[in-house]
């Protein structure tokens, strides 16, 4: 009896299915993976990295599913450190540490300490600050979390409410939090993990009222702290901190979110960071030292990372989404024989049209996290060298982008784990955990709907300076401005169906169109700002948009050495997500004068077209983003289209629940059978 | 030094924030309560069992979000039976049972007993089968689960691959699964709770093939058996059944939902349920008793019910989402004084724009609910009188209703989860679970994007008898088509600036238009229906959206007792949902000549006008909807506005997570602090 669904074989046979998929297709999927990683070493360091995570028990993840979030802090404290001591053992870099992490897929309760920890010394802290934190932290001989967000403000950073005052008895700073919303509060690491934190607080210093002669505190603003927290040795929070996990959160079940309070709590002098600002030991004065633009710089450098970091992300959800929808069939073809066989519902348009604009979502975000990329390393250097003009352009840009591609992401995902039908409800998606998690990013790093007044708030700038502006133009987007604010009365439709260049050149238009309209509302009708944020954010996403559609136009066009089979396909995938993109938005293009109607309306036409032709290549293409099994975790989108076999598997043989016999009757308590009410005590006990 | 934080207060006091703002509205909550409910006594009964359920240490949540999976389930049945206990104690009716478990808010492993099982019973089993199987499911003796969908086919249920073979010798049926994918999968409260199970199976009688003379099986399509699954003793599996839990899903925690293969398993004849269709005892002949279309008529009811539940769930999330930003308060006005205050975040328009719309949706979902039950009751009376002119029209009417709902729901929760910011990812926000719960919705009970086909292919067939019918119309429908038919090409545009029916009359315009241009497609040109499953999902869209405006627009028209007050504010809202679902498909209105281009251009701004009218009722509109504290379990939600008192609260003195000193060093495996490896070993285990 055990034996006989050992024997059972599933009526689809995915891997056969798959296969045949991938001998269907032309596509190079190992020229399009090089031209994907090359540049960064990215598929060697996986398969190097891979080998030695992939062999390790504490990264299995099975059964993980069914573990209680204070177990899966635990855990990821247990393979935080086993990553820590691998890395120590192969001499891993830091992309190597990298890897690793995303490989085991897990948040580690670490993150900060390469992260927002040591980048904030390094960027913040003077010569003598670095010098004796730097090795300390790259030693981990101190642990470190990032705390600036409280309770009470996330956003608005100067609303910050925890207060550094200056002590000129002690020469030091006394932390103190005069309210619970001052309480540090979403601060990774700080729960539990960390011995040390940067601590953001309101410096206040003393002044000599003028009026009575007393004493009053004048406040300069958040500045960084660098604060030990717990005890070295006992690991217990130092007198005068009040620190611990904020709880269970949607995602990041491993992380050790924290809250945090200070009770007139003493720090030294040294403790804050005076690369760009200090106080005067001597005298409590406030002296600046530079330019604190610089750490703009920074926030653009992860918001790149960010963007990269989602093409991943979505190019993973796609993999799972083609794979499985290739190997499902579902309904016979209501026009065809009653008798034929089922088919993919990747066939079905109903399909296609969720996943395959997804599909080349993730190229559009590649080419646009490699641009920006670019850009920051252009613009780095000249910072470096105390040139801050392009720093307010890769600003305002990064905003909008962060903000698009991570709600592509996190959409997509969703929108890929729905198109999966019922298995995309059980846990042998593979997207349960990536969905929690990533539904975080729209949030963090600048709320999505709140930093896109940046990128339309420079928009703004560009175009009054475009309207008002004499001599040379000072950026090339002003010149753009320049000669839309010339030519719009004249417009004449671009040819989007025929004319990829024609594309680019739509997105272009439609946004500097808004972006027109959103400088004739503020700077000409000098309309409140607050009453014209929806258009500002319809603004930004516009702009972003024509950054994807550029970008990903640019990489193709630019590259030379693509084979002709690989460039075709290219093409279309980048109609595709420009014209599904451009359809979804089509009243705007209209309004614009960018494409006409006619032209419009043979829009979902033409992208039902593109998704017929690049269908045969689905499997392909996902295959190139090189996603591990290791990694996908995914009984639907494993390599091998062995789907009901795994599905099967952790149903049978690996769930837990099935271990144990219940007691369905409703008049006893009993739950589990022969074992009384004892069970059910311990858990009613942790409610 | 522990009282220390005990002694702070929050910056921000939400409690007096939230009580102005219900004393600034005018909106009588009372009256307005009444006006949803009371029809179906629904507030009393609420206050009744809250008052039974919230005393009981079971039903306790504080933190229920650190419990496992496995966890999970053991609570979910003994919350199931003690709901059981309590429903038998207090004479509950099945109204109040299902109060209690909306109340309490985990799905419950007994779910399947009293609806699909004790339905299908009760529909489909014959006399004497009702009379001996129904006291039983009555009184509880059996716990019954429903086993339709399998592993390989979930949606095409002709598909299905189990069988049920007719076994001259036994007279009786043998259940066997040929394969891996025929395991029945998905099917709730089978996979550790029920004894008994409606088993959906393939029929195949023998029959003498005329050919060699040798026996055959022919299959008849899927029917369903009344199954013993488990021994009514020990609760093992009965041989021939494998049966088991799935495993861990995106959310349903406490829910078994199973999987089973039968290995040629012996059922008696009893087992068929024969009220429409039997084999005959004696001959093993095929006999049908009547017409199974009343099958359509359940699910439908079915379908209403889920539109109630969407509409609550929606209010749920806009409850919390309104009180929250009404008491966070982020950023000064950007036009006004350095020093002012800081705004609701509520006061913002792109954080209206987010959740005001849905507010005004909770109230379109619940009239369109009302009246699909109103439809239902009047349909079913004729059904059950053998008329089933107007099961078609129910049918694929509440398929595209179901589809847009659900997805308006789900995708709504989300959006409010989002406008929340940081504290929306924690679990404070009392909407984690009810995402990860909810988001099933798209998919069970017919998938969202599938069974929008029914309603287009409806449209399209009265458009057809429009078009080519003569004599009086046979619907109001083929009615409306008619005329559409005859004034398409004079079409007016309408004043939905100005005129509410003329709103109601664009939204039927544009889905006639849409049904004329599907007609079009497959009929005239013959295109193939699956080139045309977009177009199709697109048109069920427009038409379901046209049913919410019409339904919405009935009830206030025909509402002659409601205060002027609360009147204006409800027309109010039936314009932000109208205006604002327009806006976000104008290009269709302009297509369908129903709005001028001129007008749609407006919208955007009318909307935000709408949106700046209903801010200041905002918590009262919430408050009607008298979701109880017991039930949001929301930090963010809470009525008194005690937002971050209560966060702190789960954080500081609930976070089972605290209570643990960990070490942090990566040199050693030690997780616990002074534990060595001991417990990480048994996390390990688990893996």
């Amino acid at each position: 009896m055990p034996a006989f669904p050992d024997n059972l074989k599933p009526a689809t046979d995915g891997a056969s299915i798959l296969h045949k998929e991938r001998l269907g297709s032309h596509l190079p999927v190992q020229e399009l993976a090089r031209h994907l990683f090359d540049r960064t070493d990215f598929l060697s360091r996986q398969e190097r990295i891979l080998k030695i995570v992939g062999n390790e028990p504490l990264f299995r993840k099975d059964r993980q599913l069914n573990l209680s979030r204070p177990e899966r802090y635990h855990l990821g404290l247990a393979r935080a450190k086993l990553l820590r001591r691998l890395s120590v053992k192969h001499s891993w870099t830091r992309d190597d540490d990298e890897m690793a992490v995303y490989l085991v897929d897990d948040v580690s309760p670490y993150m900060l300490q390469m992260s927002m920890f040591v980048t904030t010394v390094r960027e913040q802290g003077d010569e003598a600050q670095r010098a004796y934190w730097l090795p300390k932290i790259e030693k981990w001989e101190i642990i470190g979390a990032y705390a600036q967000t409280e309770l009470g403000h996330g956003s608005n950073v100067r609303g910050l409410e925890l207060q550094a005052r200056w002590d000129p008895e002690s020469k030091g700073f006394v932390l103190n939090s005069p309210t619970l919303t001052a309480s540090k509060w979403w601060n990774g690491s700080m729960g539990r993990t960390a011995n040390h934190a940067i601590v953001v607080a309101q410096l206040y210093l003393p002044e000599l009222s003028t009026s009575d002669g007393s004493t009053q505190y004048k406040s300069y603003g958040p500045h960084p702290f660098m604060v030990q927290i717990r005890d070295m040795k006992t690991h217990q929070p130092l007198e005068g901190i009040v620190v611990g996990d904020i709880g269970p959160k949607y995602g990041y079940a491993p992380m050790d979110n924290g809250y945090m309070l200070f009770n007139n709590h003493h720090i030294p002098h040294s403790a804050m960071l005076a690369r760009y600002n200090k106080v005067d030991q001597a005298t409590g004065r406030y002296q600046k030292a530079g330019n604190p633009a610089v750490v703009y710089g920074t926030l653009t450098a992860i918001r790149a990372n960010i963007v990269m970091h989602a093409r991943l992300v979505l190019a993973r959800a796609v993999t799972v989404a083609v794979r499985y929808t290739a190997v499902r069939h579902q309904f016979r073809d209501r026009d065809g024989d009653d008798k034929g066989p089922e088919l993919p519902v990747l066939d079905y348009p109903t399909v296609q049209i969720r996943i395959l604009p997804l599909l080349a979502s993730a190229f559009a975000l590649h080419y646009t996290g490699e641009a920006m990329h670019d850009l920051y390393r252009r613009t780095r250097a000249k910072v470096e060298s105390g040139d801050f003009t392009k720093l307010a352009e890769l600003h305002s840009t990064s905003s909008g982008l962060k903000s698009l591609c991570t709600e592509i992401a996190a959409d997509g995902i969703e929108t890929c784990r729905r198109a999966l039908g019922g298995h995309g409800f059980g846990g042998g998606s593979g997207l349960i955990q990536l969905n929690n998690d990533y539904v975080s990013k729209p949030t963090v790093e600048g709320d999505n709907w709140m930093i896109t007044q940046q990128t339309a708030s420079y928009l703004i700038k560009q175009m009054q300076a475009a309207a008002t502006g004499k001599g040379a133009a000072k950026s090339s987007l002003e010149e753009a401005c320049r000669e839309h604010l010339l030519h719009r009365h004249a417009f004449a439709p671009l040819d989007v169906l025929h004319s990829d260049t024609d594309v680019v050149e739509a997105f272009r238009r439609r946004a500097l169109d808004m972006a027109y309209k959103a400088y004739r509302a503020r700077v000409v009708e000098k309309k409140a700002w607050n009453s014209l944020l929806v258009q500002l954010h319809k603004l930004s996403r516009a702009f972003s948009q024509s950054l994807l559609v550029g970008s990903f136009y640019d990489a193709l066009a630019c590259n030379d050495n693509m084979s002709p089979g690989l460039r075709e396909i290219m093409w279309r995938l980048f109609r595709l997500f420009a014209l599904s993109t451009m359809d979804a938005a089509a009243r705007e293009f209209s309004t614009a004068r960018a494409v006409a109607d006619h032209d419009l309306d043979l829009l979902p036409g033409r992208v039902q077209a593109l998704m017929t032709e690049i269908r045969p290549h689905a499997v392909n293409l996902v295959d190139a983003w090189s996603i591990p099994d290791f990694l996908l975790d995914s009984a639907l989108g494993r390599y091998d289209g062995r789907v009901y076999e795994d599905l099967f598997n952790r149903a049978h043989r690996l769930n837990p629940l099935n271990e144990v016999t219940f007691n369905p009757d409703y008049s006893t308590a009993e739950i589990v059978m022969g074992r009384k009410g004892e069970g059910i005590d311990k858990i009613v006990a942790k409610l």
